[in-house]
């Protein structure tokens, strides 16, 4: 047993070994690179494997058990070579485009990225865009017109490059040449699910196709699952557009909460089962309604960023008015005129309480005098000068 | 001016004439008639609007002055009889039938309601279901479903009788032979609007059609949003079916906030304005998202009652296993058999995890040995006995 066939003290080529041998999240795995450091860790695990040296402690040697299988034959400057024949690059945590978001998966961090595309794209700050793939055409509609918003605003859509929502919030980013970030279950080799292979180049084109997996390692259930944690740790906020009462998008607004990172949820149809989802995560997990993409960059904003705009400003007839004019406004005949003793009974109010609401509604152009009575006064265009 | 032509000393003479005489709520009439009684507060009212006694405080004088216009020609005994001539009843805060969840209004309760209907209904438990008159299919599809629902479970739908969500609300708790209670803005002698005519007189075959002013009184636009507060107040929950971003059924919400009641909201599609309101509701009020009737009977329940059942029960082949499991039933190839070396290394797990794993789906029947290799078990039903 292993004597790896590559060079164990390159830092890079040991990252990139690690995210082949360990199914990820490890935090086993992740707790010994980091206190050895990939290459370390990697020569030590050769080392027990081998059986040149033991280990001690009981769950060290059932992590080893578990790690050990996949030393066999395992020369990962192939898996390099497919993904430079790509052009693609691998980037380790050492590298200056390591997204440092990822920290804050602390041992449950990627060991390496395998990435094709513009690998800077990494490190703009993102907002995920996930749900479900059985979604319907409301739920794409409002995944692409979120995802537009929020790449017009120079953020990265990040999504899983799956049907249905992830496919309509990365055309979403493409379509206002935005840039965002599909992140793949598999390798990057084969851009999954293969009907979506085509919109999958294009994200490589403008932002970036990226796996914690090598090329060549299948999408597995389990790699789904694990993926759904590096969506949610590279997005300031995760939102999940459309997704049924049971559903693996879910697991990322989880992973997001997890993070202490903000979560939203975009309400349908009660009627649509692809919604019961989201609502859902409103009812149980605190996700904030989110309704257009303002809203989604106001939560995922730091301090001050991406305020929303007040919607809440006067437009009707009766808006500027206070309560008392309003309700002095109301008791005026339909038709006709009435004395103010008249006005004061119809309202509820004192005559003097009416005599100072009908001034201001003069003043405001809704009222006028005629002799001792008051009418409403049709309303009038304001003059152009 | 003022001797009434009526016993001032009758306790629900006096209840009725101040709920003519008051444009509610009126705070300062609520504290003198709680303070006083309903007869003694008229009686000073008739002395000092006769001029008969002087008032010392400035408040004092203001509010006299608002609530004597009203005195003029008072005769509250007109209105009863109208009342009673549609087979209605008055019922004054000392009767047995006055529903208690009322007095959370305090200085600003009603001082008598004008019912006609089944006058015990009052006392059933309710919950306000309400929203906009310009509502669309959806929302009236909802809000006569979960109105059946809530209906069903004994208690009482509580709206305000307009068009649009009200409407549906009222016929759905109709449809199940349940209870209803529809608060008018005007008098109960002027079923309004007059397109929901017909249905109001079913809602007083059923439930009851109720009102703080009396007959004769026209819904003004003050008196809809007075109204609004009672909705509230006769409601252990209040939700809202559909609103626009600025809408009248919001004032429901805002005084069921104020009372400390919880409020619901119904979520819609996020490209419908008829649901706008609705998710502001949630996004600033804090109003909990319902989605069907148990969720609102959830909301209004006590502690204990109309608990949910528990919707994540399993269903799915992979719901009852461990993750362990899972990740070793995805690692057998999806034709054919593997050993346990192979599988191991697939599953990215030690051989004795994966031996172990193995077992637990042999016995579940999701995997089964072949010499020495595994393979995926088909599924089969179970039998029957």
């Amino acid at each position: 047993m292993p004597d790896l066939p590559f060079d164990l003290t390159d830092p890079r080529l040991a990252a990139a070994a690690w995210s082949r041998i360990v199914e990820a999240p490890d935090p086993a795995a992740g707790a010994l690179v980091a206190e050895l450091g990939a290459a370390d860790a990697l020569a030590w695990l050769c080392s027990v494997a081998g059986g040149r040296s033991s280990v001690g402690e009981r769950r060290w040697r059932e992590s080893v058990a578990r790690w050990a299988p996949r030393l066999d034959n395992l020369d990962i400057r192939r898996e390099l070579d497919t993904l430079r024949a790509l052009g693609g690059r691998l980037v380790a945590p050492s590298d200056k485009d390591w997204p440092a978001s990822l920290a804050d998966l602390g041992v449950n961090q990627p060991f390496a990225l395998w990435v094709r595309g513009r690998v800077p794209v990494l490190a703009v700050r993102g907002v995920a865009i996930v749900g479900a793939r059985a979604s319907t055409s409301y739920g794409q509609h409002v995944s692409a017109e979120m995802a537009a918003g929020i790449a017009e605003s120079g953020l990265s859509v990040v999504s899983g490059g799956a049907y249905g929502i992830d496919a309509a919030a990365h055309r979403g980013a493409l379509s206002v040449d935005g840039t965002t970030t599909a992140f793949l279950a598999g390798g990057v080799d084969r851009l999954y699910p293969t009907g979506n292979s085509a919109l999958l180049e294009a994200v490589a084109q403008a932002g970036v196709v990226v796996s914690e997996v090598p090329p060549g390692s299948v999408p597995s259930r389990n790699r789904f699952l694990a993926r759904n944690r590096l969506i949610a740790a590279l997005s300031s906020a995760s939102v999940v557009v459309e997704a049924a009462w049971r559903s693996g998008a879910l697991s990322t607004a989880g992973h997001a909460a997890a993070l202490s990172r903000p979560v939203g949820a975009v309400p349908g149809p009660v009627t649509s089962m692809a919604s019961a989802g989201c609502h859902r995560l409103m009812r149980e997990q605190g996700a904030v309604c989110v309704t257009d993409a303002a809203e989604v960059l106001e939560l995922a904003g730091g301090a001050g960023e991406h305020l929303l705009e007040d919607r809440s400003a006067p437009t009707g007839l009766l808006d500027g008015l206070d309560p008392l004019a309003s309700r002095v406004l109301d008791a005026l005949p339909a038709r006709g005129s009435a004395p103010v003793a008249n006005v004061a009974r119809a309202a509820g109010l004192s005559v003097s309480e009416v005599r100072s609401a009908l001034g201001r509604l003069e003043l405001g152009g809704t009222a006028e005098r005629v002799g001792g009575s008051w009418r409403r006064q049709r309303r009038r265009e304001p003059r152009r000068g």
